[in-house]
């Protein structure tokens, strides 16, 4: 057993002290024994196994070695949270710039010895190693932080994290808090809001051991827009009133005095720690405090008053070289109209006294930027921040359950913040932590390290992942991680491209394109993934990957289960067929499975998350959970006789017996190159069973259908194939007809088919029944200009591929030469054709400004599609436009164009950054494809 | 014991030696014992118990009274088919004008004693009479029926009828239709069209027995459109073939010879009994022979040597004086167009060889008259006939299953029939007459004595009902018989407002108007009524009562209750409550009622009518039952805790918990007149149960809300009255406001009032939420001019009432003083209103004419509604105007008016004879009623 002597001397941060502790616990994990701690460093330092913790200029020996020259403590020196850690003789230093670079510096030691940022929080054990030894390969000399202020905000934190911390820690306490501000520090973050629904932090440590314990860690606690001069809202309930001090509103019109008193107080109580102050003000609820009729001048001079105030408090109170208090102030909302005034009415960004504070920018709460700052506000000194969601509670619909939000779009947006000059604050909503460990990970990785995970890195989630997944999963394979990964991802794009609460049986259509059947069969796939890797795993690592993926995953797919059952079970109710109560059943199934997967992880590890599980998650109906409803589930009552019913597997209409003519189904689908199989399902409507046969008046070579008899009980399928190298080519088109029938029932089907031996060029898309549908990344042709190009993004967006401009600053005049994708078909019949542009519902990020593309075709006919318009309001859920996008996940702009019968292109060119761009859909005027969420099928190209 | 003797002479009619054995059968059943049968008259005429059944011309004993002088044979000579009874001393003689009439008369003695013409067919048990004395009062002279051939067509007759008569009889042999003969002539018919679709009558017997029973019975068997010269469309696929006489196509201009012989060999063979010979031709399956491209005048021509030979035929083999031979010619389809002919191009209507030959006409199928007989051909020399429905297989909807034709609508149909001259003929399509016996026993006595049932009779089905109900339950109390009337005529009118196959759970609206819960009320009202009567009745009675009331009414509410049980889980399930699963058990609880009423029928009597309970009746998707479904029934599972759900029970929309302002229930009903009360639903969605209270601000005097407070474990009611006597008349309009609250959640109730206070003129309707509904008897002035004027129709229609103008054959220029209703209502504002006119969906019963009516304004605007166009195709299942009428048994016209506020009329005249109507319906435009199926209820009036 390795022994290890961790030396901390006497001057050392308090809060380095207390990490040493962290990280001997981390050691015993991994050598199974505690390190002997000293606070003096021994004058042999030829000892192997012994670590010193040291912070610049709170190190006497560092002083030493650097005087002695044995340490060049420049390559640090004067920079932000940076550490070195380096041998000096066989003894281990690791020195921080300053607390926070020490503290990094002793988790990455950690980390190096095999323990993960996850440990607690993801259930990572670390792998044992009895005689670990510490190599030569972990000196290094980290790098500043590319984002100054990295954080998360637990939020919406009721029933589950409440629950959890109430059942474990008594609450809100500086116990609970341990664990979070640890896992903030393992994942090199700084910045923290903290829960604030029903509790204050500055209170509940008990008393205020949460803001004691957060300052000796060296993590600065926030708070968020409606929430200013360190005071959580929850505490003004309990001292406002007639007779307070505080008086009894919140509106600084009416109680200026008593409000600036309520501040004045807590920037004494609170202002000696290390924090970013929030400054400014909002109304209750939200409102404004001068009443509707109020000018916007009227407003903003308000709210300069309310800042110069706080502000003078500030400098009284905590420190009166003010701008070396950080401050944020919030552009949300009407915020950000006061921000950026009017003609005539200058805004906050014109005022000198906010040059120094941070201001804060918010996406649209699903993870789409909004405005962004222009070249002009870019430089401003106090620079700005970025408030992220991977949890929100709000309209349309609360997204408050198991990671909803890709890895991708995380990428994509988050990089557009930084390139956008927002480097000084990251921060995002984590809800509850639980269930967001992995994304929080990920975003604090590119929050911290900018330069290798950022814009320069297109593409790199896949390399990211199985970084992470070897941090955590040491033992297993590439392949195994590569499937961890398929897991993972593929889990968080379901869920992203229909955010769980928001899914319910209507979404993804039960027979149409066999979306249903397709998104089943993803998964099943990620299902059975799932139980390989878990059933394969060690116990340790079993652990690990329950709490993280197995979990969320299993029970991701078992909600979309349910609600494509539910959506089968609706279809074949409406056809009438008894199929559908085994449908029913299969519902029933998944809503126990839903409630014993949630029992199962209540008792895990002993119940260490009993709590985390409750999060409402099934059919919500509108904003939150209120009047959410678990699938309806529909009862067919068999006909008194076996009764055939025929349908094709892709459509609604059913066909039975008929006097006279016999009902037909027509499989024209042959005709369209890229489908060579149709499915037809043979139901049987009532009791019993019963016998059918398929009869053709001929052989028809070119045609296979399998079987040609069968007994059914329920429903059988038969299945159509073309074989293409069989079929004619003197022919334009070959017909067939056979008759399936049973004792009572006969019904036909038409086959046509026919080869498709045009000579065509590359790229070259052609139509599947009265459709063309093209992937942005399949373009025939991409034009780059000097000011940016399209880049491929891929596994984005609900498409699988996005085509966005970079660098994603770029916008276009009209009539500026554009960067462009151009994309080519064939039109079989010359006539007015409906072009819709796919696009990512991202918003416009430039104030007042629409999105725009612009689309052009082989004869110069121009169009542009106005994807935002300039009225629409992102991140307001009584936009409808706006909520249609986020729930949806794409954003469906169409335009009309003639085309002519031959090759026809179209280019594509965008017109104001952001724009990201997934598919194009071309189809006949008054003829569109038939109705699904995800559309059909990329078209055939050759 | 009275022991009677019945005497019949050698040389009488062998029809009436056979049927005076079913006397004979009759008077053993009432006293006991059979009755000694003789074949002299004794001399001896003062035995009491003698009874002498007698033909003018086929009795010595009647020539010998009349050359005494004791008999006046005149009252009856020379008529058709009359009788007289009268004793001559003791002795009774029953004696006819003819065969038939003798039969009618020894029925009608059957009757005097007791038995029911339905003694068979109804399972009517005479009530026992041992001491059974026939008295003064038997003795009549009858008069001729009205209407020449009398009878009913056994149609549609698998799976029903034929079941039943190979089970019983070993198939469609001449024992079985001794049942059926026997049926038609106590009800005084003559005339029948046999089964035909599997059955050949005259090969059937076995043998040629069942055109001689019938023959001797003296039915007249006719036979439907498309089978002419006494041959069955079955018998010719038995004899047609390539090396067959009759050649192989049913094709006159094609097979010209072998049809032809085809027709003789049927003459000669049973030309010789008593017969209505169908002649003309139809192609197969009433397809046109000549091809669609010939002309008209190609295919007249081409009947018309049809019809000349066929007539040659029977000139040679039936009757050289074929003016002695009735025959038929059906006007069905296109051949009523042959019978126009057109401007240029002669009709078959101006050929003399038709004259002496009855046309027969048809209703639509669902009992509206199409184009009746003009004037001009009213007085054509052959006459006139019409076959009617009260069973039909064939679109857009088959009724085959128990009574659903109103006796009302019969009458007035028939009546109409009548006055336009169609008095030669009368058949009625009584499926598997089983479950029509009831309506046929009606029909048969308006063919036979329509001067004392029809036209001069409007309103009389009561008094008929009763005579009816006391014939057949002679036992039981006016009171008990008004009770079955309510049940018969109940029954009916559910079925006849919604053909029984062609209800669904998307029929009665589940909540608007509380129309399914109205619909439930009046099904369990004549559900208990059914339940009490039945069991209240002794068991002769009893067995009557099951087989032709209370079985067709017990399935066919059960059959409503099934559907509106259906509608509200489906309404309760879009809702989202868990009371919905409660009525998927109702639904399933009738599903198995259905099944085991069926079951219990079947067995009834030792299975005397097994077969005849199998007609399909749920749920038909199509024209046949071929895709039926039962109702589905959907499951809700609730929530994981108790959740208030509030709505209104005659609405869709749900309140429910909400953050920010309560959602809030608007009640403006009691600013209508005419509203007292409003019912709200609180429902339980979630596991458990809720405890609710009510909240006011303070006392309403003229509200009140019951109950205040209650525990919900799936759904409870609260009644909201308006007490409008203590509603203060100073204000214009009241308010109150209350909450609804459980522990989580708060639900905003909001009550409007206002007293109605103004001073209006004698029958001014008041608006109520936006709509006034004025039922067409509630005119305010009625015009009647010379021609004709309004009657009412008591029970009639959808609605409950039909104004209708007779006489009926009367129509009305444009110009011409017409006679009129005049409606009243108050209209609260100024504007454009829409105004409904609800008709009965009658067709135009003239040729080529659209049906119209005539409104007129206060102002004096006029506009012309026309209900039928001129292109409308009665009867075609590709009309959807007419398959619409006839499904919703109502045809909803609306035309636009601008009204003035204040009180305004609006009059309605008929322009075509026999339009009526039901209802005005008048809303601002663009703002219609709720959607349901019999629309709002009737306005309150002043």
């Amino acid at each position: 057993m390795s022994k290890f002597t961790f030396i901390v001397e006497n001057e050392a941060f308090e809060g380095v002290k207390r990490i040493a502790k962290k990280v001997g616990d981390d050691f015993k994990k991994v050598c199974g024994v505690y390190p002997v701690f000293s606070k003096l460093v021994p004058a042999d330092k030829s000892s192997p196994n012994s670590v010193i913790f040291a912070t610049l200029g709170k190190s006497r020996f560092v002083d030493t070695l650097t005087r002695e020259g044995k340490l060049d403590s420049s390559v640090i020196s004067g920079k932000r949270e940076v550490f070195c850690i380096k041998f000096i003789d066989n003894t281990l230093l690791v020195c921080g710039s300053d607390k926070r670079g020490t503290i990094y510096g002793m988790f990455a030691l950690s980390e190096y010895i095999g323990v993960s940022p996850l440990c607690f929080w993801g259930d990572v054990e670390p792998q044992k190693r009895e005689d670990l030894k510490i190599a030569k390969d972990i000196e290094t000399v980290s790098k500043e932080p590319s984002v100054k202020y990295r954080g998360f905000f637990i939020n919406d934190e009721w029933p589950c994290f409440g629950t959890w911390a109430a059942g474990h820690f008594k609450g809100f306490t500086a116990e609970m808090y341990d664990h979070v501000f640890e896992l903030l520090l393992r994942l090199k973050g700084n910045y923290l809001w903290p829960a604030m629904w029903t509790s204050s932090f500055a209170l509940d440590g008990p008393g205020g051991l949460n803001e004691e314990l957060a300052d000796i860690y060296g993590i600065l606690v926030g708070a968020s827009h409606h929430e200013p001069c360190l005071r959580a809202s929850e505490e003004w309930d309990k001292v406002r009133g007639k007779d307070s001090i505080y008086g009894n509103e919140w509106n600084y019109y009416k109680n200026k005095n008593g409000l600036l008193k309520y501040w004045e107080d807590a920037l004494i109580r609170s202002g000696k720690y290390e924090k970013i102050i929030t400054i400014g003000m909002r109304g209750e609820r939200d409102s404004s405090m001068l009443g509707d009729n109020s000018s916007l001048k009227e407003n903003i001079d308000l709210l300069k008053d309310i800042i110069k105030n706080q502000r003078d408090l500030i400098k009284k109170h905590v420190n009166p070289n003010i701008d070396e208090v950080p401050q944020v102030i919030a552009l949300y909302k009407e915020v950000e109209e006061y921000f950026y005034g009017k003609e005539g009415v200058d805004g906050l960004k014109d005022w000198d006294e906010l040059n120094g504070v941070i201001c804060m920018l918010c996406e649209d709460n699903f993870g789409f930027m909004r405005t962004l700052p222009t070249a002009a506000l870019r430089s401003r000194k106090g620079g700005f921040g970025m408030y992220y969601h991977f949890d929100y509670h709000g309209g349309p619909v609360s997204y408050e359950w198991v990671a909803s939000t890709s890895f991708e779009r995380t990428w994509e947006q988050m990089c557009m913040a930084y390139d956008y000059g927002i480097k000084d604050i990251w921060i995002v909503n984590v809800g509850d932590i639980k269930f967001n460990e992995v994304p929080l990970n990920y975003f604090m990785e590119l929050a911290y390290d900018f330069e290798k995970w950022g814009t320069r890195s297109p593409n790199k989630i896949g390399e990211y992942t199985t970084l992470w997944l070897n941090k955590n999963f040491p033992n297993e394979k590439k392949e195994t991680l590569d499937k961890m990964a398929d897991v993972l991802h593929g889990f968080i794009r379901i869920n992203a491209a229909r955010r769980p609460e928001a899914l319910n049986a209507d979404i993804y259509h039960p027979c149409h394109y066999l979306e249903a059947d397709r998104m089943l069969a993803l998964a099943e796939k990620i299902d059975s993934l799932n139980e390989e890797i878990y059933s394969a795993l060690n116990k340790n690592e079993k652990e690990a990957y329950y709490s993280m993926v197995y979990f969320p995953a299993k029970s991701s797919v078992n909600l979309l289960k349910m609600h494509l059952y539910a959506g089968k079970n609706r279809h074949y109710a409406a056809q009438g067929k008894k199929i559908a109560n085994k449908y029913a059943d299969l519902v029933t199934d998944c809503i126990e499975k839903d409630r014993s997967l949630k029992s199962e992880f209540a008792q895990f590890k002993k119940g260490k998350w009993a709590g985390m599980e409750l999060e409402q998650h099934i059919g919500f109906t509108k904003w939150n959970e209120d009047n959410s409803r678990y699938p309806l589930r529909i009862q067919v009552e068999p006909a008194y006789k076996p009764r055939m019913v025929v349908s094709r597997k892709d459509r609604e209409e059913i066909y039975t017996k008929n006097y006279g003519p016999l009902m037909t189904i027509e499989v024209n689908d042959f005709l369209y190159a890229g489908n060579d199989e149709v499915i037809l399902e043979i139901a049987n409507d009532g009791i019993g069973k019963l016998d059918y046969t398929i009869e053709t008046d001929k052989e028809y070579p070119w045609l296979e259908i399998s079987p040609l008899k069968g007994t059914v009980e329920f429903q059988e399928e038969i299945k159509i194939r073309c074989k293409r190298e069989k079929l004619d080519k003197q022919f334009a088109e070959e017909k067939a007809r056979f008759i399936i029938k049973d004792k009572d029932t006969k019904v036909a089907v038409e086959v046509k088919a026919k080869v498709i031996n045009v000579e065509l060029p590359e790229m070259t898309f052609l139509e599947n029944n009265n459709v063309i549908v093209i992937n942005a990344n399949h373009f025939c042709a991409k034009k780059e200009v000097s000011k940016g190009g399209f880049i491929e993004l891929e596994n984005y967006g609900r498409t699988g591929c996005g085509m966005k401009v970079f660098p994603v600053t770029s916008d276009f005049d009209e009539k500026e030469e554009k960067p462009s994708l151009t994309y080519r078909f064939l039109i079989e019949k010359s006539g007015d054709y409906e072009v819709e542009v796919w696009t990512t519902p991202v918003n416009s990020v430039q104030n007042k400004r629409p999105l725009r593309c612009h689309l052009e075709n082989s004869n110069g006919e121009k169009q542009i599609i106005v994807t935002v318009p300039e009225d629409f309001r992102a991140g307001s859920p009584s936009d409808e436009r706006w909520c249609q996008g986020v729930l949806d996940n794409i954003r469906i702009n169409k335009t009309s164009f003639k085309f002519e019968k031959g090759v026809q292109e179209i280019s594509v060119s965008a017109l104001e950054a952001g724009l990201v761009l997934e598919r194009i859909v071309i189809y006949p005027k008054n003829n569109p494809p038939l109705k699904s969420y995800l559309g059909p099928l990329e078209s055939c190209y050759k």
